[in-house]
């Protein structure tokens, strides 16, 4: 069973004084705007700083001045960036990223980043970069080009997570795992034990959960069938520093990380990436919105030969 | 600019009684054949035992008692692969073997693997493999399964070059470039000196070369440009032995090897690859219709942060 865990994703930040996202937003509209790309609110988590919506296909993030979302599958979220612009205005809008990394089935994608951006530029002046090669896992970011200027403390961090452990998919793949047995496995409570966590176990297998305490997330997406598994944790807190435990646990062939606004992300990297793993992409862009972009993509080289996949030629093979 | 080099190939094995592909097929069929996936014979060259044809999409070889064909771009092989069972009868063939890499841009394809293959299945019973991982550098295989045993001695290679150096890029796509300033670039004298050479050098850039002597064959497309880079060598000589002059020539940032029936392999490419190339993948497998399949990714780790790349926003999106 193939599935596109590869996420879109959008960050859209407003002008704090002209609407807050939090409170002057119901959720008929978010419920709205998800379904524009073909995802559904599964459940939401709330603080005084942020809504977490859990969606049956990733994430959505909403703060006073700022929403978050991510959706994984063959969603079209660009559609639901269009819904945002259309129906609150660029006139309130000082913000719009937009992002996409390669997918494992680009093929059965509704869309291509080229394309969504060539959606995005109706609305948007901006501008594009990608980050890795284009043979090897990479980034699309897409940013608006105006005045706005990213405060050098608005952090953020991914790590995403290829090819992962036998033993880690099997155990993610275990028929009626509960939520509480995956938090276990990916020792959510060690990091983020005064975090208030909403979770979804998908049928037949598949994780997500949300995680807040004030402004601060914590989200974690896991597609851990074997022949495309990915796990992907993004968060505003430093995920560098704690990569090394995420890694012990799911031992992926190959991870990516990005991160907005971490200015040591060179020696971070050094220091806490385990040896084991080396760095296939390295790169680095101050981008015109004040966001310094890192991302590096690591392999863990391999001594021993594999056996070939063998391919079901009754099965699913729009995914080959 | 962009441009799919990935090559899709297929082999198609005869009954050696029944028919010479060399002596009994008009070059009215191949052009025919060849265009059914919309490519164009350039020129041909020939000797008593091969006869090699430089295409606009790649290389037709053809022996007396088989035939190779090498389509890269936008072809759709398989409809050449259809229209040679149709015309010459699956009584006549003794073995079909298809297969096709992982595209740069496999959304701008015209199918999937998976969709050949099923239109394959309506002719060939078969099996299919795939030769590395999902989310990095892959190969698909299809073969018959049926009787047909390949001689142990039928040996293929191929080196695949990704993301070549920025020195034989800008050479590489030099304006005005001549055929032999390419030979003599890619050093093919070096090696291939009693082999009769065809080649081409596309407009703006591009290059094909078929070299034959006797029954071996050698063939060399190279797509330069930067964003897309791709060098394809296949040949029945051993590649490995003389990778290490390739390397030296392109010093690519990624690289395949893949052989039929090298039971060496293991050996051969820890002697003769550099060792600043660490294998990401490593794969064989034996088939049932008993050739030995070694498939291996090696990459170059990086030290130092590139820039990102800068998407043109009015250019050739499609490619994104």
């Amino acid at each position: 069973m193939f599935f596109e865990g590869s996420e879109k994703k959008a960050q859209i930040v407003v002008k704090d004084k002209k609407i807050s996202l939090l409170d002057d937003i119901t959720d008929d509209f978010w419920t709205a705007f998800v379904q524009c790309c073909n995802a559904q609110i599964l459940s939401s988590i709330r603080n005084d700083d942020c809504k977490a919506f859990l969606l049956s296909e990733s994430s959505l993030f909403v703060w006073h001045d700022r929403l978050l979302i991510l959706t994984c599958g063959n969603t079209r979220l660009v559609h639901s960036v269009e819904f945002f612009i259309q129906h609150i205005g660029m006139d309130k809008i000082k913000q719009v990223i937009y992002q996409r990394k390669n997918e494992y089935f680009s093929h059965a994608q509704p869309s291509s980043f080229g394309d969504d951006i060539k959606l995005l530029g109706q609305y948007v002046m901006g501008k594009a970069y990608r980050f890795g090669e284009l043979d090897s896992h990479h980034n699309y970011i897409f940013h608006q080009d105006n005045s706005f200027q990213a405060d050098k403390l608005d952090k953020t961090y991914e790590l995403l997570a290829y090819q992962i452990s036998d033993r880690a998919s099997e155990k993610l793949t275990t028929v009626g795992l509960t939520a509480q047995e995956i938090r276990q496995f990916l020792q959510l409570d060690k990091f983020f034990a005064d975090f208030t966590l909403d979770d979804f176990v998908f049928d037949p297998f598949g994780y997500s959960v949300n995680a807040i305490k004030g402004k601060e997330y914590l989200t974690i997406h896991v597609t851990p069938q074997a022949n495309s598994s990915y796990v992907s944790i993004e968060s505003n807190i430093n995920l560098i520093k704690i990569a090394a435990d995420f890694l012990a646990i799911l031992a992926p062939k190959s991870f990516d990380l990005l991160s907005f606004n971490d200015f040591d992300f060179a020696n971070l990297t050094d220091e806490f990436i385990p040896k084991n793993y080396v760095s296939k992409s390295l790169v680095s862009e101050h981008l015109s919105n004040n966001y310094f972009v890192c991302f590096a993509n690591y392999i863990l080289p391999q001594k021993k030969f594999m056996q070939a996949t063998v391919l079901d030629l009754a099965g699913e093979n729009h995914a080959l």
